[in-house]
């Protein structure tokens, strides 16, 4: 019998989907960011979709605050939309809770969750409330949908070998408590597609071991990391900025010759969060490997 | 300390809906079975939301057959949109399972899912895979987009004392077997709002206890059950008729004069499914009230 942690998260959801009827030929589908439903060709806005879960030990610890813990949930999701050039709109909210959870936890989580809500302009639509069994992690599952203008989707997918691979703030550490705390790059993404569209993009929430992989292989081309540059946090190591995971800064990748205009363009109109290129995509067969990252299903390291 | 279990699954939600952010005046907001969404006057169409969970031990027992919980996950949220009159669309689908879980139990009940949403006309759209510490609970969260037609929209709040109370099929003894095969009342609802607009209508996933008083409090209303032609499932005591829950029937509400002609031409349109008169709706004051019914966070029966 093989079990998920043999199968490992990426090869279980590449066994799972094709079980499924799907949309013949999505704008963007499972393995994106969010999925984006065309409404039909009239329409200058698509639709975007997104579903994302925090359990307990293992995106939160038991006595992490409860309101950082809901701003998370939210925040989390809302970096999805942000890494498509789009924005959330309508939040639905299920909780699978133990019975002997205590009101105010709920509360608080609740009141993160809209401070969160508040910042991004989403709205609450609807939600879902369950008991799970005494001694079951907390589960927290949001679903959301969001809208992007046409001509400002942005995909992982669309990169090409000769592209600059370009890096927000800094990586590493999350884990000491941004990861509860961070802002979802949804002002970033916004003058990005309207001053500088990046040709690919996603947001970092696996590690850049993990995702950088992932937007190379969804474009169909390889990469060469270069070291040097690479943003670590202070504190950090080179294997925690590349391995930590839940840094939820934006990976992007630029035409080589609009790179410098846009760190030009870039640390006029953000001075407090940096832009750093830290690569070059290249052909498939000359790329480079990299290790490390979170795997969902791996042993815990 | 209050607990969840203490305070109860309809008090939560009326502490917490409150902390969030919200449509100032929604068509159809959280508390109805989908959310509805007005993308604007010139629109025929609305748009529905909805989410839902199942939770190992709390919807289904460790040894069901994944392919019936993967029917049951996706078939609930159906149901919920077809209490609206519209339809489901488009599926984003979070698994949170204990790492030990094998790919085999995830691959039946993908297969599961895949069969209710290729009958109900869904598509997977996207979807999010975490793992659950070793013990804990299995958790299915399925989020859905559906549409309308804004003439079709059916809520639960919108019964007029005076009106009857009908319900397809028969309730109670959903445990023995229903809740994880019952088909979704689709094609039914499709057929009301084109011939005989239900002036409320709601699924029943609590049990008529639970449900009847939530649909009349929604509306504003009270109301007196005629428990003589309650349709009891073969086997079944009225009490698990009116509080075993997961009937996934429909509860639905008519004008008095329409009630003859709609039963007539029901029993034409549907020989194989009972439609029943159990009551009617008074004003709050002369109303009944109902105990039983499942409640999330009360101790188990």
């Amino acid at each position: 019998m093989t079990t998920l942690v043999e199968l490992g998260e990426d090869a279980l959801i590449r066994r799972l989907v094709p079980l499924l009827p799907r949309d013949p030929d999505p704008l963007a589908g499972p393995g994106d960011d969010c999925a984006a439903i065309d409404p039909g060709p009239d329409s200058p806005i698509l639709l975007l979709l997104k579903t994302d879960a925090l359990v307990e030990h293992i995106h939160f610890l038991p006595d992490a605050p409860p309101a950082a813990v809901g701003w998370k949930a939210i925040a989390r999701v809302a970096s999805d939309f942000a890494a498509m050039g789009g924005r959330p709109e309508r939040f639905l909210i299920t909780l699978a809770l133990p019975p002997n959870t205590s009101v105010n936890w709920a509360e608080r989580l609740y009141q993160g969750m809209g401070d969160c809500l508040r910042q991004c302009g989403g709205l609450l639509a609807g939600g879902e409330t369950s008991a799970v069994p005494p001694g079951s992690a907390k589960v927290i599952a949001i679903a959301a949908t969001g809208s992007v203008r046409r001509n400002h989707l942005t995909l992982r997918s669309t990169a090409k070998p000769g592209d600059d691979i370009l890096v927000t703030g800094t990586l590493g550490g999350s884990r000491q408590g941004k990861h509860l705390t961070f802002t979802p790059r949804l002002k970033q993404t916004d003058w990005l597609v309207s001053n500088c569209k990046p040709s690919a993009m996603m947001d970092l929430s696996d590690g850049l071991a993990k995702d950088l992989p992932r937007l190379a292989a969804a474009s169909g081309c390889g990469f060469r990391l270069d070291r040097d540059p690479l943003p670590v946090t202070a504190g950090c190591t080179e294997a925690e900025a590349l391995g930590d995971g839940e840094d939820f800064e934006l990976l992007l990748c630029c035409r080589p010759d609009r790179t410098a205009p846009l760190l030009s363009a870039w640390s006029a109109a953000f001075p407090d969060l940096s832009l750093t290129c830290i690569g070059t995509m290249v052909e498939p067969a000359v790329g480079q490997s990299l290790a490390g990252g979170w795997d969902h299903f791996a042993p815990a390291p």
